[in-house]
């Protein structure tokens, strides 16, 4: 019942228009690289994710994954595994992956289109290949040449895929409870004993092997406590033979498989370590570094998920706005009007309101995430230490933002796409309910986005004071846009606020004394800073949305100018830019109030207040 | 593995500390209600809820109806009938009814507090009971003598249940097209023949007998066309006998149920009139007043609903943020705090931001929907006129608010409530998720929040101008509040608030000229307040909350005054209110900007121009 049709347009406008990606030709790895081989490319991940990935979304979460308590094997939904193999013939498992192991060697950057197609077309189903990306980078980061060797070709080419280990049930988000153990074997190898919980694609039939990515404490005294006693480990399900080849049968099996809200063609797996061959990747004790190597790009590939579903959803909320009909417009009610009958329901202010506030958030957000994609490839890229500095700047001071707020927006544009189909939106074959159901992990995994705030305040703000880099950034397309015609008001809007908050974050850096920085002063400072954490977050998240459509507005001036005669695209997007700031960058007023009123209300209420009634928890006092 | 208990405490805080309930004994009908009374019917009810109703939840989520075709029945989940026998043995389904048909009798504010107690335990049962009141009072209102006399009997002891049916698959909010038909068949009766759909409780096995209410169009040249020409009638599945019992079957049959996102346990069913026996209710043509008259009640009821949700969603979060550890207090973090171990969540900045946000509005909409509900109880039965018109009025003006704002918390509220249990929150045994799907309905039925927000400012506000008596009410309380010592910092953000919506209102007023009403200039005024509905609806919401917390800190003050050693209940409440001031009243500083920013950019974009990507509906264009 509900379609998909990849926007590529948007898309094609971003990266050839507005980014110029086919400017990474520059760098000799993408020298090949013009407009023309991104629009093909585009075209053909379009072509599989609506032809392909698309029809078994539906399918694919009413019937859901099997487990077969007897063989702890788990079997995906109907067509789930032909489109894997189409997946793997096309070469787009290792389409951004090093050439010496066998992939394409493409840009991120289109990479991170290929994503979002995915994900709008079936969540489920992107998920499988995701999970092996962070489980690529991890062991080119920090493996050894020959497990690169070894493992990297087969994960490039999809015959194999990956996974991360770290949750367990008593513990997520603080990794240093772990109490999976591995014990050295004195070959070279550990045993790994433990149990994982929520391991995405854990066991699953698509491809012939799984590399688990497990982060576990080695079994020695010397081990420290906490945190820095963490290390990682390569886990394979069939230990490689002599050729390479899946060998002997590992001891890691699948012992359940997780009734979720959503996402139920994707296989969410208790892992059971029943002394499991295991081997380390990178240096004992190390293990959270190359864990956020994994981390930091399934944060960016969450961020993809959340603007895939709101555009599938926003594109059938849309569809049913311009189909049904109810109601008579407001400013036409006469006899005459009734007699003409009633009209498409996008007459209506609120249907607009919904459709546009989701249109102006998702088109930003494709553009942030892009731009910021952009400087990953930029960051790898560049032989310019101080061009790859800055990219690696930017980029980590979005990727709580991509993670978090296009995540947020996920569940609240999937929300307003059903409320657009008013009951129809709630039934299950309409297909909107799904959108929403399989949002809401988003905001969950790979960190929850309250952890998202707390890492861009603490780590990214306050501790790398990344913030500076991106305010010269906005001030200098503040420039362009100035020159090129764009609305001064939107201007002024995206300066005041980046202003206000840069000056939020100063005199937060000020008072923790960041030159001379204790622990005890910090910790009063940190306190005020988590208490403001997501509020800044979100003031961060309109600012640099906002900064986004000041970009593409600086772009669609330049095309009419030199084009009178240009598409209504460009003014639509000018139309929706005038939408996103009347009705969604105002949202900073709330967020600043919030933080003027300081963090006392957050922290007075005593565990005891919080039972609001003293019967709700306890003994009935009656 | 969720849990619920009522929260009497705070239940009783308010109907008998605020408000003072019992003073309705004043009322002859009412003249034996006591606190001890209303204490004791909270005790009982909430024992049935937490008891019979709770454990019926989750399984009856998990098993649904089931419809047998060829019969065309439906069966609910295991549990069902005997929690429906046990309600109807305790009197409750006539609990608020006319004595003269069985009913108790009792004050409506008190089936309030058992409405919310029925949704947070089991949303799902409480909407077959539910419905029968949208009956009952239709046919009270609009019904014969000897139609009253042969049904509501019968619908008081639930014995036999009722229904609403309006929606029909081309039409759900504009019912001028509706097209089922009523043929007379010269006897005093007609022939019903139509499909209707999204009906809920329209078959199953609970009673006896359905007293189906039906939205048709009588079949004949002198029905007017459109909404004018709607006539209500009373369909029974068993047309009663001589002796009243149910006699022959009607044709009106359930063809399908609905699978939906949530609420499995309630049967959402097509319903089949093929020339079923039907009775007028009311006059003919007149059927629009009586649907209101049902609706009215209705709406008050799908804002309990995503009350009880967001209640017992809160006491499932907070339960789990108490017991889960994880991590250190930001403010205590070196070696020793590592030591002594990870602490419970609710230490955690974030996690105490989602409970408490919940939590201050949770308890503002309990105090908005009983404060409202006694209203419905002074407009019933006082005799003083301007008593009785202040109260209709206060009651008209609120039920969009209590529809609208208290569904949409729900919506936030199960997520907030979901996300403090991260990956546990999206795993169906821990419960929460249903919650989340179960409150998704609630913004949808009985009229689309958008709707709500178009009643209010249409016709509450611009038509019946029923905000100065409520602002009198706000400024009457506000005096009351200095003189017992309440923060200055909450009665000044609540007047300023206030004043700035009563001249926003004055001024859209003044420039539609309302003395002097002509339909061409009232639809340009229309147009933006169209624009603005869901801004007023939230700005209205986001004050009257404000409203309910500076009534309840009155009595906390007054309290604490009398009582020096008063339990830390009343603190934790003053603590409650201060965080609501502090974190979610300035959300009102956004809406109001939206209504600057004007409607414009709503109205501005094209049909064309909502395609984002040219390519997205349509040919492609590469």
């Amino acid at each position: 019942m509900p379609n998909y049709k990849a926007p590529l347009d948007d898309m094609r406008f971003i990266l050839n228009e507005v980014l110029g990606v086919s400017k990474l030709s520059r760098f000799k790895e993408f020298e090949t690289l013009d407009d023309a081989a991104i629009n093909s490319f585009l075209s053909e991940v379009a072509k599989m994710s609506e032809d392909v990935l698309f029809p078994l979304n539906q399918s694919g979460d009413h019937e859901g994954c099997k487990h077969d308590r007897d063989n702890k094997t788990v079997t995906t939904p109907k067509g789930f595994k032909d489109a894997y193999q189409q997946f793997c013939q096309a070469g787009l498992p290792g389409f951004s992956s090093d050439p010496k192991y066998g992939g394409l060697g493409m840009p991120i950057v289109l990479n991170t289109a290929l994503s979002e197609m995915f994900c709008s077309a079936n969540m489920s189903f992107g998920m499988y290949p995701g999970l092996s990306h962070g489980a690529y980078n991890a062991l080119y980061e920090y493996g050894t040449d020959a497990q690169k060797d070894l493992y990297l070709p087969k994960i490039v080419s999809g015959e194999w895929t990956g996974t991360m280990c770290l949750t367990e049930p008593h513990c997520g988000t603080d990794l240093a409870l772990i109490k999976t153990k591995a014990i050295a074997t004195g070959d070279g190898s550990y045993k790994i004993s433990g149990t994982k919980i929520f391991i995405s694609a854990g066991e699953h039939d698509l491809s012939q092997n799984i590399v688990h990515l497990v982060l576990a404490r080695i079994d020695d005294p010397s081990t420290p406590p906490g945190i820095k006693g963490i290390s990682l480990f390569l886990v394979p399900k069939f230990i490689p033979d002599a050729q390479g080849a899946p060998g002997a049968r590992n001891n890691v099996y699948c012992g359940r498989i997780e009734e979720k809200m959503g996402i139920h063609a994707n296989s969410t797996c208790e892992m059971n370590f029943e002394g499991a061959s295991g081997w380390l990747v990178g240096e004992a004790h190390k293990g959270m570094r190359a864990m956020f190597v994994m981390m930091n790009e399934a944060r960016l590939g969450v961020g993809l998920q959340g603007l895939g579903l709101s555009e599938v959803a926003y594109q059938n909320g849309l569809a049913y706005a311009l189909d049904r009909k109810q109601g008579l417009k407001i400013d036409d009610m006469g006899d005459e009007a009734a007699a003409r009958g009633a009209v498409p329901i996008i007459a209506h202010a609120d249907v607009r309101r919904e459709l546009l506030t989701a249109k102006a958030q998702i088109e930003a957000s494709r553009m942030l995430a892009y731009w910021s994609s952009l400087q990953l490839d930029i960051a790898h890229k560049s032989k310019d230490e101080r061009e790859k500095t800055r990219a690696k700047k930017l980029i980590d001071l979005m990727t709580p933002i991509l993670k978090a707020h296009l995540t947020d927006n996920a569940v609240d544009h999937t929300n307003s796409a059903m409320q657009v189909l008013g009951g129809h939106g709630y039934i299950k074959e309409w297909g909107l309910e799904q959108y929403n159901r399989d949002a809401r992990i988003t905001r969950i995994y790979e960190g929850t986005n309250a952890i998202q705030a707390l890492d861009l305040i603490g780590r990214k703000i306050l501790k790398e004071n990344l913030l500076p880099v991106y305010l010269q950034e906005v001030k200098a397309d503040l420039s362009a846009a100035r020159a090129a015609g764009v609305s001064r008001a939107w201007i002024s809007s995206v300066a005041r606020e980046a202003a206000q908050l840069g000056r939020l974050i100063w005199r937060l850096r000020m008072r923790a004394g960041l030159t001379r920085m204790g622990v005890g002063k910090m910790g009063a400072v940190m306190r005020d800073a988590a208490g403001m954490s997501t509020d800044v977050l979100k003031i961060l998240s309109l600012v640099s949305h906002g900064h986004m459509w000041i970009k593409m507005a600086t772009t669609v001036k330049r095309v009419q100018k030199s084009n009178a005669a240009a598409p209504t695209f460009y003014t639509a997007k000018l139309k929706t830019a005038d939408f996103y700031f009347s009705k969604v960058m105002p949202q900073t007023a709330a967020h600043f109030a919030n933080i003027a009123a300081g963090s006392d209300s957050v922290y007075a209420p005593e565990t005891d207040d919080f039972v609001h009634a003293q019967t709700t928890i306890g003994e009935k006092t009656l």
